[in-house]
């Protein structure tokens, strides 16, 4: 849609892709390796898609997920597919650290702190892990 | 683990369950339909869970938004595992609607009004709609 964001996907920082999906760095201050797993194609929901879109959508989500918690072992990783606003398919794959902003809250709650600082991992890091850890998925 | 509340699963409002994991109808006040499905085995990640597991796991997510879907007709379905406060592997699903108190912010962020008033599915149909949807899955 021509009006859509995820659309559009103008200034995205592009972690991987394929012809289905999409995984972007999230530019989010106090949550460095935030990334969104984003369906390029303009759905809405989980169940428009049929069950080999699901899986795929999925696997990467997982993927996204193994890949932070192996660079950055975080306390916590969040997953969630929202949609309210950007009513387009993504997944948000969030690092959580007991000394981040929100934590133990959801990071849409009102915040609790000043966030630890940390490092993001490099772009190029996270793409490697990524594609390593979806290799792993094909081959286990 | 004996202090955790997901392992302990009293007073719970059961829609279904097997082995695995089992879904819950949450009563939270404003959200009808709310639903938990929780991995029955006290694992804090995704990826703490081999491939079968997670397929079983997502496919029982996905079949529950199908219900809720079918049932309540929501503008939006929210999914999210979250497992800050609680890191014991459980999905929330649910269904929200422009009218309800946060939309179209998530519902731990600060309530925008109160939520118009609705009735929640019963627990009998809810399940029966639940099986109905796994069994669809099975034979598509």
């Amino acid at each position: 849609m021509s009006d859509c964001p995820l659309c559009l996907a103008a200034n995205e920082t592009l972690v991987w892709r394929d012809g289905s999906c999409r995984v972007i760095l999230v530019d989010e201050p106090g949550y460095p390796g935030f990334c969104r797993v984003v369906w390029n194609h303009h759905s809405a929901e989980m169940t428009d898609l049929n069950a080999g879109e699901q899986r795929h959508l999925l696997n990467v989500v997982l993927a996204t997920e193994a890949a932070l918690r192996q660079l950055m072992r975080p306390d916590k990783i969040n997953l969630a597919s929202l949609g309210n606003v950007v009513p387009h398919l993504h997944w948000h794959v969030i690092p959580r650290f007991a000394d981040d902003a929100h934590f133990p809250q959801p990071i849409w709650s009102a915040p609790l702190r000043t966030a630890a600082p940390r490092p993001a991992p490099p772009v190029a890091t996270l793409s490697a892990t990524l594609v390593a850890m979806l290799t792993e998925q094909t081959a286990g």
